[in-house]
């Protein structure tokens, strides 16, 4: 194609801030930013091209001549190039160049993007390829893969999957909605095998109109309360169509409703829908938009902590039947997930309580830096968020129909699934039977150190640790009862430690009765 | 694997009538009769191979020292093989060998299965092959290839993608229900983006209880006419659940009351759906197969001609609005197809004549053999389903979400849907729609022959070529506001000569009002 510069394209499709490529070596950085530059007409910068220039010597040489005076060189070269780039660019960065603190300082006024390669892809890209000083040896590149991981994503604005040409065509129009962002937003890809799409999570994002998809008719559907409050920021709709708030709004006849003011109000499949609410909203407005005309797009837009973190993402759409929840439903991958966290300042406590469930839940699953966070406690913030997504994301692209690996999300759910019936969902939320359901299953895992530190997480949250007038044996049985009907074993999900969660468990009928009497008060 | 002979399988999992594989050269035959004869434990014979043991000599150099004695040759090998066949042995036949008349007189004893190849990948797969005396040539191989392929066709029981390292282990199943089945039963094999299915056509499939997938509990969804009369023929259902019949049973109420029955009787994702009925039976349980726990299974079991040549295969299912039709549904391909043609026997005569309207839209689409047979009006049977629905599957294959190709499909509709919507689908059958549209979809294309030949075959078969009180301007006026209502092109499919369909024509207003005022009786 022609080249293009920054001024043929229209205001809206040009980055408002310069883009960054960072990630390990075979990462595919030099290549995204050669796409990104002949895409979106910007002036293309590769470290380490200009370091070897600068030093008069390959990479390699300059390396084996001595780390850390190349790292020295490494970091006055990228912190002068750091200072000087501006929106018409886009800089590929070598791949250790980030160790740096002040390049990481100077990389906060532009949009860092991490291209997250998988070890074994990076592996065999760069292992037959000469003059790479740290790819001569395939433990150590391991190593330093799972060394500096951590250390890219908690610095990047956006991850994308480490196929440049393939992701980043279909990426530019959210990486450059996200340049136009507030500097706290970030985007995630989300791949399956149904397709992918992008999920911005940050504040002020419907206020300030960042809409990573091309323009479309717009048709809402919300409850009572979300819709008074944040409809207003979605810019024009053609319909806005209310259910009443609350689990018991997820029923056929909503649905009903909704496919048929989509009808009367002429939507086809060139429109979105648009999904503004919790997770009783994403799920029905989903499974009206997997089955309207048989499909047509729908995006996200999560307004509760549990929707944010979990719910919105991974394409599980349906509603219930008086028979049981979630029975009537399908699989519909989102057009795109729009989380803006300002929508959870008017959240009721107890339902971000109920959220903050699910963030110990992903942490636990995830292990690492968000185990980490959550285990100490600090404030929720978009990170937490985002990577409570990206673990969702990650089990979701293994598994998107539910057939093993994303079983590992169903940990603590087992007994909360029973107690929620037990109780007829009236006594307890969602969340808070979560919450009882995961100290069940670290009992049940042999954990009790670990049960103690999420039995405060869940206190110091105001969700509750115990529970009246539950009936262990009954839990057992229906535990059991479950296997049965749903013809699939409902086996357990056990941790071995956070980061290392194990599905498939066979569980004694007695070590659950007494993980679940533990729950109940004397 | 190790090596099984046919008395270490169950009975139910052994062919009843030996295996012998046709194809053009490419195909796949000798690796499928050796994948067959491993899984299957069957002796395996190469009729090429025994040629050359027996003339001492290569194909190559036997062909080239003659075709004619070659061909002799090849007839009196093949035939007495044929003649000493057994149940406990499949047989690879040389490529052209079927040209012989007694080859395929002695064949119909046999099951015979055409590997279906691609002429593109078949020539991919020879061209560079030693030793074959017809693949020097690529304009010579495509030329024989398109002489033989209806002739394989023809004499086929089974059809299966000429893929068989991929499709052969998945067909066994099915293959093996065949041969179990009436002589005249054939077996087609679907592929679509979403995954591959058996489709088995023939009479007294359901009395004789040939049933092409593994033994699974069955939850039947029927009308109450054709429950009736062939609900018993399905052997033990775990529940049957009946909707009225016609048309006005494909709502939201009804798929309601099946998705709660199911729950009710505790279905599970282990567990198959059994649609038993004609396009709205078919329609309304593959929608709630779909959508129940997410979507289990269903088998198609079409009782309809309609059914059988079009609507249960290709994915499409969906429940009516009040305000349009098929508005809420979803593509699932079916587990299965099983048209038992004996159904038919007992289908109004105004209901096969609606279904024949089909018929002749498939043959204009497909040309070739079915439009000849079509054509000639000869007697509806087994063979001209097959190529109906071999038709569509084909079509399917290339585009499942209607995005392309698939719109051929809607030859005749455009007009067809228009005529419906105006006389409120009160004063029509929809194939009685579809054989005007048809004739107005041949006049806009010019082919006044063609639709002169096409209104004496709707006539014939008790189906109106015009219609009284339809006023013309009308019908324009609809066809321009569904293009506007769908949001998507509404262009019109038209007809160069049978087999050769052409789809997104515009079409002028005044040639359209002129179509339409043909049609109606002055």
């Amino acid at each position: 194609m022609d080249t293009l510069t920054a001024e043929d394209l229209p205001a809206a499709r040009r980055p408002r801030r310069a883009l960054v490529f960072i990630g390990f070596m075979g990462a595919g950085k030099s290549a995204a930013a050669k796409v990104a530059g002949e895409r979106l007409g910007l002036t293309v910068l590769d470290s380490d091209r200009l370091l070897e220039e600068r030093l008069g010597k390959s990479i390699a040489d300059a390396f084996s001549a001595g780390e850390e005076s190349f790292r020295a060189a490494e970091e006055d070269l990228v912190c002068s190039l750091l200072e000087k780039l501006d929106a018409g660019s886009v800089l590929s960065l070598g791949g250790g160049s980030v160790l740096s603190k002040k390049v990481r300082q100077a990389l906060q006024k532009h949009l860092t993007v991490l291209l997250d390669v998988h070890p074994d892809i990076a592996w065999r890209r760069v292992s037959d390829s000469a003059g790479r000083p740290l790819a001569s040896d395939a433990q150590a590149f391991r190593t330093l893969y799972s060394q500096r991981s951590e250390l890219y994503r908690s610095i990047a604005d956006a991850i994308l999957p480490g196929t440049p040409r393939e992701t980043l065509p279909a990426a530019f129009g959210a990486l450059v909605s996200l340049s136009q962002a507030s500097p706290q937003a970030k985007l995630l890809w989300a791949s399956s095998a149904s397709g992918s799409y992008p999920v911005l999570i940050g504040p002020s994002l419907l206020a300030d109109g960042i809409w990573p998809l091309a323009p479309a008719r717009r048709f809402c559907v919300t409850d009572e309360t979300v819709g008074e409050l944040y409809a207003s920021r979605l810019g024009e709709l053609q319909a806005t169509i209310t259910i009443p708030p609350g689990e018991r709004a997820k029923t056929l006849a909503n649905a009903e409703r909704v496919w048929q003011e989509l009808a009367d109000g002429g939507m086809t499949r060139a429109d979105l829908l648009v999904a503004l609410g919790g997770g009783v909203v994403g799920d029905l407005a989903g499974f009206c938009a997997a089955t309207y005309q048989r499909g047509v797009p729908v995006v996200q837009v999560p307004t509760t902590l549990l929707a944010q973190v979990d719910s919105a993402y991974g394409g599980k759409t349906g509603v219930d039947l008086p028979q049981a929840k979630n029975y009537v439903g399908a699989y519909h991958q989102a057009a795109a997930v729009i989380a803006d966290t300002d929508t959870l300042e008017t959240l009721p406590v107890a339902e971000l309580a109920c959220g903050y469930a699910e963030v110990i839940k992903t942490a636990l699953i995830a292990g690492g830096e968000l185990w980490r966070h959550v285990a100490a406690d600090e404030p929720l913030n978009e990170r937490v968020i985002l990577q409570c997504a990206r673990t969702k994301l990650a089990v979701v692209a293994e598994d998107e129909r539910d057939s093993g690996r994303r079983q590992v999300l169903n940990l603590g759910h087992t007994v909360a699934h029973a107690i929620e019936v037990l109780t007829e969902y009236e006594r307890l939320r969602h969340g808070e039977a979560v919450g009882l359901g995961l100290l069940a299953a670290l009992r049940l895992s042999g954990q009790g150190e670990l049960r103690e530190q999420v039995s405060a997480l869940l206190t110091a949250h105001g969700l509750p640790v115990t529970i009246d007038d539950l009936d262990a044996t009954e839990v057992v049985k229906l535990t059991a009862r479950d296997k049965k009907r749903l013809g699939e074993k409902v086996p357990f999900v056990l941790v071995n430690a956070p980061g290392d969660v194990v599905t498939g468990c066979e569980v004694d009928d007695g070590a659950l009765a007494a993980a679940v009497s533990e729950l109940c008060r004397s």
